[in-house]
């Protein structure tokens, strides 16, 4: 260990408990609600992590809008942002499929009444040569049995693949078969009822009048509908033209059932998204495009190697709005808790034209684009390049990760320097001889630069540098007795941990230099 | 007009109409949900509104965080971050008074069951020397005319003074006095309710069991509280020590019942609030230095001279938590519908320790601080500047605002260069001989520096110019026939209309000058 070429760690190695008490012990991510008993679903961003979210949502705002990459054809692709809100008409997600369609299979227990996800049940097979296997549980009349069955089926794929938690699966039951479902807490089989749908946006009632149905609106549960809705306000108010993109980030909300693996399943999250719009005939250029940009772009800021995977859908696993698009891919990355497998950190996804489709109908309103080149009228279609922001922080942590039992600190967080929360730290070594004075002048010339820089004169060097290894901060610059004579300064390196020294005067060219700022 | 020495323009001569028709018409802010008739109470940002939103948020990120000030005994204030969520543990706003306390009280009209804010009706006296005059509805026995009264007493001053649509006040009323009241929507008097209260807080469920009191939830009124919530995780994961401050930004809920004056009372709003921690006998001192530094704070961005305002309040003004702090203040701005009267940008409060009190005994946790150079234990006090990012921006568009007749474009927006959503702009004066080369690649150039930078080859260069102007973008670099041979550029000034010729190496040199970057 502790030297520069070290290989990157097996994550299925790293220990999400360690993880966890990390970011609760240094400050990245607290319990929403802790001196409470917290909430279920909800996470809070301490110092380090609210400063590491806000680096990566704004390394996102750079990349995407203010300096937008080059497209297929060479040219600078055309971006502008949006801020939409959280509550919007209800209507919205009528049109979108929402309030019809965004949905969990739940069942009910009846001995205790608790309510379950379907798919996270414990189920048993009763007897036949297949003893042992699980199944789901079915009762009713062939046509409800077959009809739950048909609802459950698509659930499988995902249970096999995406969700370790669950150990059910929902193979092919024959019509004679009798399979008999565990819920958690009951040791009696067969008290669970079908599955019904449970949708999962948060409701709210606006306005005075108290009426639930009458005023009932939702928490969005993609930031993309505000996008869609906005299209046309854009597109009469800038002057861009198709092919281009709205890209705006925020939180959306989902009431999952049951949340978990730290904040990668979690209720309250912050999404990161694109709408871009092309002509039909372009969508499979542009979705490659996004496909793979958006790949390179985790990859840039430290999430490379086998952590990585760009899996493209099967056909049968594409979303009704993505059915006759170009594609559908998932960026995925191997977090501790889904290794060997991966986890979802971004989708890219050929939308068609469905939800500006939709929009039009449901708003009665034209949404068609006339472009002046092809002298054609028609409706774009859409690529979405739609990244979750908690999950890249949780990624971001995750890679960082790196034990070391040879350090004090038995552990260092290797952020990339582009993203790391504390860009570097500034340490008189003893606080006395004016060292504390060169030392908060080079802090504030620094951050003025860089951004959050420490200043920290208690304690130990080594105590202070342990602390600086468990922030991830890339450079810690030490004030000694010889700056006093010569002007030098030792600068630490967090990943090699090779010392050396450098003009005071040029810190702040060294840094520029290795943060690329 | 037209020239750089213009005095700011009286606010009370600008129009809300046009202002909100320019806000559409470039792209800074949108109804929400438009094409669904609207949301009462929710505005979208569009391209330009949710980058100038962002510079806003931004600055104060900066200026708060990253770059603290430096406080009244000349060292740099200490101040951290944090992003906590939106929803938290309900007893987290049981603890903060806001399920009991943080409400409007409405009536109901027995005629047409429409509900109504009891301060914006329209109340008529019925008799006596008094007739015309305007008076609260009251009826019942003398007990609950007292209770209302009273109920409704500490409206009068508010409306009186915030609110310019309501023309009720409730004065002194006699026991033999009889008032009726008027709803908006009848003309039969007294079919009113006495007033009730209704909770300001958004309600939601959360999980999937369905039963509303049981799951009960909030969507947060204020950020404070999930910064009080985390106080201990703080000063437990990070080297801080009181006298320091706790900073976050993000958007606060309240369900008003009458959203009115664009984004200045809308339901959903973002907040930009520290909380800062001082030992009890320094509230005084750093009451007023947060107090006149975010005044100056605000005059730096441009709101400047006679539209601002720092007014103290009275002492029966002040809220229940600040009833023994050193006191309150509110940062004040002319809008154009409150001039020329002011409304509230943001207010500076000392909390006392009235917040940590309710957590630490709701929360049965112990919150007390031990300071080690006092050798004391103590609960501190707490001074916030709280202020509002959507007023924020609304008072700079509405600053910014300012008529010319002169120009072609009639209006132009004069945002301080810091935050203009729009640094400069690069124009090639015509579609040939190589101009909109050299001119993509300054843009490219420049926008790696200062972010936005537009591009625009189309229509004459008078179209663009009022484009600019309208969109409030300070520089316009023009490359025309003169460049290809002495390569030099066209500056033009959005204030002064100057127009001067610079080096094209040197344009970089020059905004970088201009916008303080």
């Amino acid at each position: 260990m502790s030297n520069a070429a070290t290989a990157s760690i097996d994550n299925a190695a790293k220990s999400m408990t360690d993880i966890m008490a990390l970011c609760k012990r240094r400050g990245f991510i607290f319990q929403a609600s802790e001196i409470y008993g917290g909430v279920n679903g909800f996470w809070d961003y301490g110092p380090q992590g609210a400063q590491l979210k806000k680096n990566l949502r704004d390394a996102w705002w750079n990349d995407c809008v203010t300096n937008p990459p080059i497209g297929p054809d060479g040219d600078e692709v055309s971006i502008v942002g949006l801020d939409s809100c959280i509550i919007q008409n209800p209507k919205v997600w009528e049109a979108s499929g929402h309030v019809g369609g965004f949905s969990d299979p739940m069942v009910d227990c009846r001995e205790t009444k608790n309510r379950y996800r379907a798919d996270h049940l414990m189920c048993i097979c009763e007897d036949g040569d297949r003893e042992g296997l699980i199944f789901a549980y079915l009762e009713g009349d062939d046509d409800s049995i077959a009809q739950t069955r048909k609802k459950l089926d698509k659930y499988k794929k995902r249970i096999i693949e995406d969700d370790k938690l669950c150990t059910c699966a929902f193979l092919e039951l024959s019509a004679n078969e009798r399979a008999i479902t565990v819920g958690p807490d009951v040791k009696i089989p067969g008290t669970l009822t079908e599955p019904r749908d449970f949708n999962l946006m948060f409701p709210t009632i606006l306005g005075a009048t108290g009426d639930w149905e009458e005023n009932k609106a939702y928490l969005r549960p993609e930031t993309a509908q505000g996008i869609f809705i906005n299209y046309k306000n854009v597109l009469d108010s800038t002057r861009v033209k198709v092919p281009f993109g709205i890209a705006q980030t925020g939180k959306a909300f989902r009431n999952e059932v049951t949340p978990r693996n730290f904040t990668f399943r979690s209720r309250e999250f912050e999404q990161m998204e694109i709408e871009f719009f092309c002509h039909p005939d372009e969508s499979q250029k542009w979705y490659e495009f996004w496909r793979d940009l958006r790949m390179r772009w985790w990859e840039s800021l430290g999430l490379a190697g086998d952590n990585l995977l760009l899996r493209e859908h099967d056909k049968d696993e594409l979303a009704h709005y993505a059915k006759t698009g170009a594609g559908t891919s998932d960026i995925e990355y191997r977090f501790p808790f889904t290794a060997p497998g991966f986890g979802e950190l971004e989708g890219v996804a050929d939308r068609s034209n469905y939800d500006l489709k939709q929009h039009a109908e449901h708003g009665n309103t034209k949404l068609e684009y006339f472009d002046q080149e092809r002298n054609e009228r028609y409706l774009p279609n859409v690529i979405e390049p739609s990244a979750g922001l908690d999950r890249g922080v949780l990624a971001l942590i995750c890679e960082a990760f790196t034990p070391d039992p040879d350090r004090p600190s038995k552990v260092f967080m290797k952020f990339n320097p582009r993203i790391a929360p504390t860009k570097a730290a500034v340490f008189p070594l003893v606080k006395k001889d004016g060292m504390p004075e060169i030392g908060k002048k080079l802090q504030t010339q620094l951050r003025k630069r860089f951004g959050a820089v420490e200043f920290d004169a208690k304690q130990s060097i080594g105590k202070r540098y342990a602390r600086m290894d468990e922030v991830g901060c890339p450079y810690c610059f030490t004030i000694d007795g010889d700056t006093l004579t010569d002007q030098t300064v030792t600068v630490r390196d967090r990943d090699t941990l090779s010392q050396e020294r450098i003009a005071l005067d040029q810190v702040e060219g060294f840094l520029a230099e290795k943060l690329g700022a």
